[in-house]
């Protein structure tokens, strides 16, 4: 194995029952197998000795926390409280109260009397903060070195970096302290360290998680992210501290999404050849084209996309205004305290005060075309895969040719939070020398779910181990089926399947993904004559004397099923249709004598088959 | 009267049909009772007639127009085309092919080779353009004075200003000339015109209607507006050109919002006394005070409102940096041109080259927490009335204090784009001297048609005569029956009827009645064996082959749609129905398969019938 490093994370006592995963440690807590003190002193213990004084810029007092997981279990057994002790760690740019909050800046520290509201929200779900984790000054980097606090070492390689921005948070996962950690991310400071330590990097849709109590880097592109060993884990974080915040005005109402079954027919983009940049590193050259042989394993259909609007919109982020958001947050400050700030972040964020109103505005104008530009680019798929980082630079490296190298390092992150996407960072493989590479799956805000869907799939599938602890990927467990409270079902036949053309409009109005499944043997399937695009006919018959078709089971709420029902166009309908198990679901039907015209494709066994065949 | 000016307008000679509104002329010219080319003929002539040579820039060749006219004629009856030989103006900010578009700015014009978008699709609808109006140069200024082509003349009394920036289009369809005419809305330029003149001035959510083709003002905050004599008109012309515009970054899509009948219930929102702003104008805080009091004639509570975030959000507008905007539009051209703008203009832009970008970060985080205020002050009401302007002003007053009387005319309107609001200014009172008053019905992005169904009651029962035409307010019509803003129609063939045992279920989910009819004659319908409460099943069958079968429509909201489609059992489905008006309806429809045992009565013309022949 591939883990130098590994020799310093404690294996498991003989007999000491093992819960790596917040999934597992939260069962196990409320089984009552483990006690939520025992697992916090495990995470104080673990984090002596990984002995690393770089990696927390503030270890809380361990009695306290021992007292917290006390209270907790005094409290009852945490049915209602899905993070029922589980240990957590917290980028020191985010608000614990009654701990500092530095930024990486010690001349800048101050105490928050309050918590953050996704901390308050964590802690509220039973989590427990042990401590705030290093990162790069101001949150201004990708690479974790940028901090007077020294560079969290990389469990993985000591001689890499950690990636950053959020340093010590991604580092704490990755070596097993705690499995849930806080991030944020602006430019990629949630994704780079998560794909440069073997774990799973959430940075959600901007505005699902507020960032009230959060020093600011780009206030209109700032996002908290979760690191964690698995998509699932990550999902139960996000969950526990996604909403609306009164307090905080760039908040946004999504309608939930939730990981579900991996949809049959997905459709990936990926860059085009000639927009793949490695910069000469060829592991994760390599390690891209095996995920790319893995999504194929999966059944998703690979397109190659021109990326030149999502690198125009990269270099936006640095070469245009936003900078001026860092120095609107910090400037001053800096400005007044020279001596008190890294060379590289003073550099950066102090350049912020030279761009125009006019600037501003002009690269605004562009953005929203670039945004048209990348939609239109992803019309036609579920989900955008990238590199999480193009390569994997050295300390040693990094000092020597600091901002270009950091640079590189956003390659495939700069663009998401400008044009508005959600992201999930997993690992993809993990190179001869032990280098770890990860890719990142893309969705426009509001399809977090959608992305988890593919990303714990793909991550199981790698057969990695998590983190930097050696433990395997549990079994991936099922997701709870069926519609959630408030959802309708609805089978989809024909054009809205998953990759098809119409698809879009089930996922623009919240459809959530359930199941691949057929009908019962009453069914005929016709290819509508003079449809555009394509579409079939489901058509009920006499019992027994049709085909068991394919159909695809969606979530939506009952807003957005009336609207879609609203624009079902002729000769289809919206009824029910008796499933191969039994249910009777709502179901797209065809109007009998439309199919007159059309052809009867029943023994193709569904519509997908018959477009595979046909083409 | 009050119409000293209005000697100038001719009245319609003797015999001569009177259709001055968009909906009667359409009307008239479909049913052969008028011809659009003599329509356009009257135009010039009305044009001619008022003999104010600041009105037009440019006025189009009568002889083209007329030949369009006869085109259009020769091409059909127009029933496809809801402005059917409706002579419109567009303010010369907007591009018609082959006509100067000059912003005021004779230095600055240039000769478009295609149609702004929004024109094009108004001309596709049938209207012929006539002319492009004057304007405050550059669509800086709320007064209209700011031109070198002179200041319109106010209809109503040529003392008062006609306001602006879109001076001559408001004046064009106040004189009667056009019955509708394009302005565009930035700071309120749509709407203090139409206030200024007694007629409707429509401003469109954001991004409803294409921007390509307008020399922008603030390109993030612009948009085409809509003078019109009434509301309906007004919504004719919105129709005709709303619709997402690829070449258009900032346009968006949005469901349909009409206007439909008066809600029962409405809750209406004003600024409290001490935010009620006048500026010493008796006649305005009288006339406000009517039209509060019209407003509960109509049986809509009054909810006074605290209009401080409303009023800060319009200082941000030019104390902030969105004065960038026009400097990047124009800057660069004023700048080398400073002999050709007007001086008041380029002070005002030129000062765009000064703020920051932080600035720019900082207003646009201020105005993201405003937004939030704005949404709580508006969380329980449907809409906001303020005054449309606070007072009227005489152009020799605004030439002695150019800048903060104009301000002053922005105190209702400035605020509203950066709140990403949409607007309607209606006509409210004319004072014993003449002056016009109206006030501005606000609401949130995408719900216009909610404008719109108070607007049109509001405007009608002010009694007031149409713009300066002295032609009175035509009857409100029944609207086409048809969905408000946010409903979908379903039709009931069977035990939903009204009186029916089923029929609570669209009552109970607040289902709305809104018509009785019938369906083309392609239907049969069946009564179904077996089922409990009796029901029956509407069939499509080969066209002509079947009866015209008696439905009632309802209209529903989208969630309750959604639930009340949700519950519908096998053998029925919600498909879509012709009726024998040609509209296509949501409908229930049955399984051809469940029909097999059923009696086909479709001789009973529908189900209410067949109960009434059996029992």
């Amino acid at each position: 194995m591939h883990n130098t490093a590994l020799g310093a994370i404690p294996a498991p006592c003989e007999g000491e029952p093992v819960a790596e995963t917040v999934v597992d440690i939260v069962n196990a807590h409320r089984a009552g197998r483990m006690d939520p003190v025992e697992t916090v002193k495990r995470a104080y213990a673990r984090l002596r000795a990984y002995g690393d004084p770089a990696l927390f810029i503030t270890v809380r007092d361990e009695d306290e926390a021992i007292a917290e997981a006390r209270a907790l279990v005094a409290a009852g057994g945490g049915a209602d409280k899905p993070l029922f002790g589980v240990p957590v760690a917290v980028k020191d740019n985010i608000d614990v109260a009654g701990l500092p909050t530095t930024a990486a800046c010690p001349a800048f520290a101050y105490t928050p009397a309050a918590d953050a509201t996704a901390v308050a929200r964590l802690r509220a779900a039973g989590a427990i903060v042990i401590g705030k984790t290093n990162l790069d000054q101001f949150a201004t980097g990708l690479v974790g070195v940028r901090s007077p606090y020294g560079t969290p070492r990389n469990p993985h390689d000591a001689a890499l970096v950690p990636g950053g921005s959020s340093s010590g948070s991604a580092v704490a996962v990755a070596a097993g302290i705690v499995p849930l950690a806080l991030g944020t991310d602006t430019a990629g400071s949630g994704r780079v360290p998560a794909g440069l330590n073997n774990i799973v990097g959430l940075k959600p849709s901007l505005g699902l998680v507020p960032a009230t109590g959060v020093v600011p880097a780009c206030r209109s592109l700032d996002t908290i992210s979760v690191f964690a060993l698995t998509t699932d884990d990550a999902h139960v974080g996000l969950a526990a501290m996604a909403g609306v915040d009164a307090a905080d005005p760039f908040s946004r109402a999504f309608a939930p999404s939730l990981p579900g079954p991996l949809p049959t027919g997905l459709r990936v983009a990926v860059p085009c050849r000639s927009d793949r940049l490695f910069f000469g590193d060829a592991r994760a050259e390599a390690a891209y084209e095996a995920a790319l042989r893995l999504l194929s394993d999966l059944g998703a259909t690979v397109v190659e996309i021109d990326m030149t609007p999502f690198y125009e919109t990269a270099r936006l982020l640095y070469e245009g205004p936003w900078v001026a958001e860092r120095f609107a947050a910090v400037g001053e400050f800096m400005a007044s305290h020279r001596d008190a700030v890294h060379p590289v972040t003073s550099e950066i964020v102090l350049a912020g005060s030279r761009p125009t109103a006019v600037d501003t505005f002009r690269a605004l104008y562009r953005l929203a075309a670039l945004r048209g530009q990348a939609r239109d680019a992803l019309a036609r798929v579920d989900i955008l895969m990238v590199p999480t980082a193009p390569a994997a630079y050295t300390v040693a490296a990094v000092e020597a040719d600091p901002i270009r190298l950091n640079s590189h390092l956003g390659t495939y992150t700069n663009f998401v939070n400008l044009l508005d996407m959600a992201g999930l960072a997993v690992p993809a493989a993990i190179a001869p020398d032990g280098t770890p590479f990860g890719v990142t799956l893309l969705a426009t805000a509001g399809r977090d779910g959608a992305l988890a869907s593919l990303g714990r799939v793909l991550h199981a599938k790698t057969g990695l181990p998590l983190g930097a602890t050696g433990v395997p990927h549990p079994d991936l467990r099922a997701l709870a089926p069926g519609p959630a409270e408030g959802e309708f079902v609805l089978a989809a036949v024909g054009a809205h399947l998953t990759g098809l053309p119409l698809n879009h409009e089930l996922t623009s109005l919240g459809g959530r993904y359930l199941e691949t499944t057929r009908t019962a043997p009453d069914y005929r399937l016709f290819a509508l004559a003079g449809t555009t695009p394509p579409k079939p006919g489901l058509l009920r018959v006499a019992a027994g004397s049709g085909g068991r078709i394919e159909l695809e089971l969606w979530a939506l709420r009952a807003e957005a099923f009336g609207r879609f029902v609203a624009a079902v166009p002729p000769p289809l309908s919206i009824g029910n249709a008796v499933l191969a198990d039994g249910r009777v679901v709502k179901c797209f039907l065809v109007e009998a004598e439309a199919v007159a015209g059309g052809r009867d494709i029943t023994a193709s066994g569904g519509w997908r088959a018959f477009l595979a065949k046909a083409s």
